[in-house]
C-alpha cells in the first residue's frame, strides 16, 4: 500500500510541488507514496497525529515573510509529530491571467504571503490594481476566467496543471525566494545533521532565554535560526523554537538537554534530520 | 489644523479603534486630530514617511497570532519613524450575520488573523463552513447581503458602524486576546519605560546573538519582546526586534547601544515610549 502524504492543496501549490519532492524521494528508496491534499496545514498536520495519514509536508518559513505561524503553533500544541526530513524549494511565481496585456488588469488574487512576496513588482507593474486574500495560490484560480480584468499569482506548476496562459515571469521582489517545509511523522527522528526544539520559560524569569542561548555557544552548537511565537496565554510571553546544526545523539546536544530541562517550562524536542535542496 | 493620524481604515477595523483612541490622547493635551484610513499597514507607515501625514497607528502584535510582519519589515525597511506611544487593545471577536441562527451559515469571511483568532470556536460551532481571507475585517462585511448563508468576524464597533446584526459574541478562543499598536511619527522620541531595537549581525557569526543578549542581561535590562525577521537575503540570515523595559536616555542602555554597535551589522533605534492600555 502506498505511504499517504499529506499536503495543502489543491493541486499546484508549492507545498504540492514539494509533496512531489518526497514521493521521489521515498521512490529512490524502494517505497511508493499517496499525495492528499488538504484544506489547511493544521488539518494536515492533525491528519498524521491522529493517524489518518503516515506524513504530511508542511511550509516552515519563507526567506522572504518568515515563519509560517499555523505550522510552529500546531506542532507545539499536537506534541506528537517529529520531522524526518526538510526540504528547501527555491519560489519563482508567476502572474497568471487570460487578460493579453498588464494595461486591463484591475484585480489580482492569491495567497497574501505570494501578494506580499511579489509586493513590489505589482506596485511598480500593475499600481492601481487590487489586491485580494485567497486561501490558497491555487484558489486563486478560480477567479480567472476569461476575462480581461483578473490576474492570479502562482507557480509556473499551476499555469501548466490548469492549462491558464503565463502573463509575466518571474515576479517576486527578492531572486533569492525560497521556503523551507518539513516533512513529518509520528516516528522517532534521530538521523541527520540538523535538530530542531521549542521551549518555554516560568512567567518573570529575565535574562533566561539569554542563558539558554550562552548554554549552546559554550558547546560551540551553532542555532541557525530562532523563531518566538506568543505563548497564547497573556501579552508578552513567548515560546522559542530553535534549529541546531548538530545531531540529537551527540554528547554536547544531550548535555544542553539536560541544562534546558533544568531552566525551561516545557521542552520539546522534534527531531533530527538532513536538509534537501530540490531543483 | 488637526493632526493627521493614518491607519488601515476602512473604519470599523480594531486600527480604527486604536486610531481613536490616540485622537482621545490628543485631546486631552489640547490638540485636534483627524484619523485618515489607509488600505495597507505599509501605505499608512509610508504616508508619514514622505510628510503626507504626521502620524500612523499600526498593529505590532497579537498575543495570540504573534508579530505583523508587514509592520516590523516596513519600519525597518523606512528607518525613519519613531514610536511615539505603545496602545494594547483588547480584542473581542463578533460574528455578523443577517442569518437568524447559525445553522444556515456556509461561508465565513474575515482578515486571516482575526480567522486565526476564532479557530476553535468556528471548527466547534460551524465546521462545515468554508473560511474566506479578506484585506481587512471590515472588507469582509461587503460580502454579507440580506443571505442567511454568509456571516463575517469583525469588532463590535464594526456592527454599530454598519448597522449588522451580531449572531454570537465574543468568539475568539482565548478570553486574554489582545493587539499592541504603535503611534508612530519622524520626531524623535525619548521619554518612557520602553525602548524598541532592531539590529542584524554580519553573516555567519555563530553565537552573535547569544553575546548581544548577555550585554542585556549583565546590565539588568529586561527584554520584554524578541523577535527574529528574515533579512531578505538569504534563508537562514535573521535581523531580530527587541523591546527592552528601560528609558533610552538611562547610562545602562547607552552603554549597551555602544557594545552592540561594536558587534551589529546595523543597529536601528526606533525610541522610547510608554504604554497606555485601553479600555
Amino acid at each position: 500500500m502506498p505511504l499517504p502524504i499529506a499536503f495543502l492543496g489543491p493541486k499546484g501549490t508549492y507545498a504540492e510541488v514539494a509533496a512531489i519532492a518526497c514521493q521521489q524521494l521515498f521512490n529512490t528508496k524502494g517505497y511508493e507514496a499517496q499525495l492528499l491534499p488538504y484544506s489547511s496545514i493544521v488539518q494536515a498536520l492533525r491528519a498524521v497525529s491522529m493517524q489518518q495519514t503516515e506524513f504530511a509536508v508542511v511550509p516552515v518559513e519563507n526567506s522572504i515573510e518568515g515563519g509560517v505561524s499555523a505550522t510552529l503553533d500546531t506542532l507545539w500544541q499536537l506534541d506528537t509529530l517529529q520531522i524526518q526530513q526538510a526540504l528547501v524549494l527555491p519560489i519563482a511565481h508567476t502572474l497568471l491571467s487570460y487578460a493579453r496585456s498588464l494595461d486591463t488588469i484591475r484585480v489580482i488574487y492569491s495567497h497574501p504571503q505570494a501578494l506580499a512576496q511579489c509586493q513590489l513588482w505589482l506596485e511598480k507593474f500593475l499600481p492601481k490594481a487590487d489586491l485580494m486574500p485567497t486561501n490558497s495560490t491555487t484558489e486563486a484560480l478560480q477567479h480567472l476566467k476569461a476575462d480581461a480584468t483578473i490576474a492570479a499569482v502562482a507557480s509556473q506548476r499551476a499555469s501548466e496543471i490548469y492549462s491558464i496562459p503565463i502573463l509575466a515571469q518571474p515576479i517576486n521582489d527578492h531572486p533569492d525566494n525560497c521556503t523551507r517545509f518539513w516533512l513529518v511523522s509520528r516516528e522517532p527522528s534521530k538521523q541527520g545533521s540538523h535538530t530542531s526544539l521549542a521551549f518555554s520559560f516560568p512567567a518573570n524569569r529575565p535574562g533566561a532565554l539569554a542563558k539558554a542561548l550562552q548554554s549552546f555557544a559554550q558547546r560551540e552548537i551553532n542555532l541557525s535560526r530562532i523563531e518566538s511565537r506568543p505563548t497564547k496565554r497573556s501579552l508578552g510571553e513567548y515560546l522559542f523554537f530553535v534549529d541546531l546544526e548538530a545531531n540529537l545523539q551527540e554528547v554536547r546536544v544531550q548535555s544542553v538537554l539536560q541544562e534546558l530541562e533544568d531552566c525551561t517550562e516545557t521542552l520539546k524536542v522534534f527531531g533530527s534530520y538532513s536538509i534537501l535542496l530540490i531543483d
